[in-house]
């Protein structure tokens, strides 16, 4: 096992390179008798796919997902699902002049010295694009826990570059290509275009959230819900920081005002982004993730060769400017899969426990 | 399996409540011939310890860690390394009056929900009282790295409710109760004095750091060496936040400032804050995480009693005014398992890798 | 990880060594809310315990479990549960003699190897002993399972050496030394008297069984139910082969005669011993185990020492002449945390489920 | 997680069923560096292939297995390989039938009440067709083992119902279709001819045995390596029993024979089968497993329908009359993959040691 499976009741074991035959993964453990077909899973990996905007890679895969096994009859068997998603539209060529280098920021170095070869054809199993089977299997388990308890997951850009954006509303969310909560975009639009023109990549804060999870899911000593989101989070490509609830902003708060007061109607707030003690409340989860500029960038930068000498590296290929703009659904997913695996555990040691106490509604708005 | 495990071979199993007869931990996977005794792990314990200022609480517990196995004739035979620390200053009566109402944000709604009871007393087993066994295998973990690559884990404030501590020296960190990297600590003295007369809590900013870690650490796609110490530190009492490197400020920088240029002398920069794609550069590890403000506190606070019906709560018993101070060592070890555990891994796979390229040196300064 | 866990769900992490100060073991996952005291589980490891007839080892261990933590007013907390056992009774001068030899057919010279240094004192890690912890954990897997379903567990001797023992009835088995199922063993004492004052050992088989067993137990493709009751049994000290149902009898069966019908009054047979598919059937699993002659004897042996030269090794000291004497209870416990784990397990994935068809009742009789 | 990932660090993860689109598995933490091609793979999958005799099933499938990844430029690059085989010659309306009841000793019964649900087609997932991603990945263990240390696998059958077959020679093995290590097998033939015409199956007995296996492999309580060994067969379908070295045979003996003496040319004997206190002593792995008769047979049997009634049942479709024919390959992979995980995690902890004696050389003949 060498960190390819994520989860450990819903467990997703992932496969592939960027530049290789195919891409995909294996659910083991999904719960039996749920309706799933590829028409279940299509739509997210199309929400995330590449080329669908000039401010996104504008490299064409189909994503086209393949349910290999697990599902007899249109319904989950309780056996092993495999996706398979087919690379097609590989131009491996583009990358032959960066495999004598390192890019800096790119984990080209990282992966040499580690096994002692790589595969530099589109970054191999360090591409973004093994990001897609994560979404893949999000979608599953996305399903399950809308049909078992009505959860919902929402993703979206908070930040991109220096740009702040507001939150005005989540149905701006799906109408413009930065997965921004904003009515106009036209600014986030021209920041781009003068960026991409600069040969340069900028970071971004994607926000990520979740409703109706249900209380008491997460273990409470290491495996906590929110360790095992900050853990799925800084697991995401690019990702360099993660917050739940108040996140850094805890730190100049007092005790008097960050605890959030449970009152007979719901909590007063929502400080603690919906885990408490590493368990869930049953307010939204509240997650904020930071990432870093694109590490292959057009500019020329300095760096050293195999050799250890001293070049310059200028990437070609096409790669995203910014990483984080399609990131909203790879977190929703990342979420998802953290929420589902904590609901199987969950049930499995505590599946006969009745709390003394009501359920506190959710947050008061 | 609900959690208590730390690392996958380098593995801590801790357990124990706050106020039961004993708290502990069995290392499992600990590499045999290796001094070891109380000597080598009592050190840090009694950095973390209760009862050592006036700002932190008042329980007075030796923390005296007693090793149940494996070792024989003062070295790891490579069988589980059992520590014990006995429980002595328990004050059960003073959680009598809590039992029956939940303290915003404390885990007590969100145990009672999940287990359906409850150990009320000093938090049972959700008080930070439980990273003193961490404490105790972060240094066998740090004692093995250092021996076998020169490791060192350092850790220390940087920020105290609104107060910014500027890094001056690690020399200053161990002089003052605070940890902190400066040599006059008056202000933060009097900022502590005042907090605590006002029966309120604060939050912390700490920043933990490794300098010689081998390169090559790390799983790439989900166990990255950045995720599981995400994992490792959100898993911390009262963390809401980490970032590694530059964290959340990568999200204002441009690719061609972020990556950090490797040159023959070494590292320009460590933006990456020591791992790329999951992997360690053998740069320093640089992290950074926010922990929220102590939830018990002697002022009055609206909530609800065991009923659903409103009332106040406020809490006497002792309890740090700000968890943040004693997070440092606590922090440190978190992180030495980490690695320790990725040092192990990396050796099961890649033992026999020879990088056709040599180690780029550690940050130019 | 080093192999000190057992148990996915319901884990238990064993620690010790037989003449370090103590042993015991850390149990993750028990459910919440079951009463819970010592007097729960010690009298499992009385039945185990060293020292209660002439024909076991003479050393004298009360074995008192102490509950360390997981349990609060009686019940447990579904945190960890840490058992400690103090040894008492260690001679460890006994074996400064063979401390430069390998006994053949002990673990001795594995250990060196594998290690570099082994604790020799009474067989340090490799000793028996160490399944008194396991003993403890199955008293708390054995009271959950028969509070929730009525599951019971029962072992008992087959054959001694050359002695094979009818099976009269359950009830003759507490009243005897070997937990033999047969009223009269006066036959089996004369001839452990002669093999004991041979200063030779023997070999024996167990059986061990469950009734009760909930249908639908056990992953079906690697942790199947028989593959982990398997890697149990084979995990228990001396154990050289193990049989479900018919075993090695089912090679020289027809299909027409090994399948066990299933009619609306139950299944005709059980060649199965319970398991189908890796799944329990609900019938009675039925296990077999052979147990090897113990390898610590007072008859001399060709051997070699730690320079690699031939010499001759007696072991003096106490030890079992017939390690399969004490072997039932320990084989019922490691039998109850397999079904144990496999019951969380189930209701992990499987709790909504409802079976289109009825049970089939147990075996007719 | 639900039972479909085999090993700790050298972990396969299969998927797929009888009669669904493909097969395959993925294998993560495979070292890097090692020449691998679909051509190291075949070979095994080839020995393991229906059709090939007309004493096995009459299903024809290539087995043709496609690397998807984890391999760049011939060479492992330590990212997960994954491989596919498509199905090819499924007849699911053979099965139509024998949907509406229950085949005494198959897992019809058992996965029904598990899942709610079942997959009737050539068993979906209980078929033994899933061994075949055991057997691909078992030759990409066997061939870094044989690279490492020179290990070899090899495997045979030792009894067909009742009839006992002699050790001769290996060489003999790959020249029947009944892996008999025996140059005549004519009456095996007319053995099977007359069972297939009866409409009926038997049961068979398989060695599986290792050379130049280190010494050293193994973890002491649980993961023992002989525990581990019965767990790898027990999981293989139809396996009843399992030993390791004298087996059953043990029970019988006296310590003072069973015991393997070391000397300074070798062991005397190895009536261990190569495993002490579960760590491989470097003396050939002894294996014996019992399979018994296929429960899919053509004669008529009792059983009762989905609503509990009464009925017979015959099964037509393609079947093997004796499923230990093509175990053998099987057995070897199971064997090999236990083996290269316990390499893995040999190193993982113990890389550093230098034990202070000579190893022992392998058994005296």
């Amino acid at each position: 096992m060498s960190g390819n499976t994520f989860g450990t009741l819903f467990a997703v074991t992932n496969f592939g390179e960027s530049h290789g035959p195919a891409i995909g993964c294996v659910i083991d453990g999904c719960p039996p008798g749920m309706d799933l077909a590829e028409s279940d899973i299509q739509p997210d990996l199309d929400r995330r796919r590449p080329g669908t905007s000039r401010h996104v890679t504008q490299r064409q895969e189909a994503d086209q997902v393949e349910i290999l096994s697990g599902v007899h009859e249109g319904k989950t068997t309780g056996t092993p699902i495999a996706l398979l998603i087919r690379n097609t539209d590989q131009r491996s060529k583009d990358y032959s002049d960066i495999a004598q280098v390192f890019r800096p920021g790119h984990a080209d170095y990282t992966y040499l010295q580690k096994y002692g070869l790589r595969d530099p054809r589109g970054g191999g199993r360090a591409s973004a694009r093994l990001t897609a089977p994560m979404v893949a299997a999000g979608a599953v388990a996305k399903k399950w826990l809308r049909e078992q308890y009505g959860t919902q997951f929402r993703g979206c850009m908070q930040q991109l570059g220096e740009i702040v954006i507001p939150f005005e509303s989540w149905d701006h969310v799906p109408h413009n290509p930065f997965f921004a909560p904003i009515a106009d975009v036209a600014h986030l639009e021209s920041y781009m275009d003068a960026l991409r023109k600069a040969g340069d990549s900028c970071g971004a804060r994607v926000r990520v959230m979740a409703t109706k999870v249900p209380v008491g899911l997460g273990e409470p000593l290491f495996d906590k819900l929110d360790a095992d989101i900050a853990w799925a989070m800084m697991g995401i490509n690019a990702v360099k920081g993660v917050e739940i609830g108040a996140g850094f902003a805890s730190v100049t708060q007092r005790g008097t005002t960050h605890g959030d007061s449970p009152t007979p109607r719901g909590f007063r707030t929502n400080n603690a982004g919906g885990v408490l003690g590493g368990i869930s409340t049953g307010q939204d989860l509240e997650v904020s993730i930071a990432i870093k500029p694109t590490s292959s960038i057009a500019s020329p930068r300095e760096t050293i060769d195999l050799k250890g000498e001293s070049t310059q590296v200028v990437t070609k290929g096409r790669h995203d400017p910014c990483v984080g703009i399609r990131a909203a659904p790879i977190a929703e997913a990342m979420l998802a899969l953290v929420v589902m695996d904590h609901a199987l555990r969950q049930r499995a040691q505590n599946a006969d426990v009745v709390s003394p106490v009501r359920a506190i509604p959710g947050a008061i708005s």
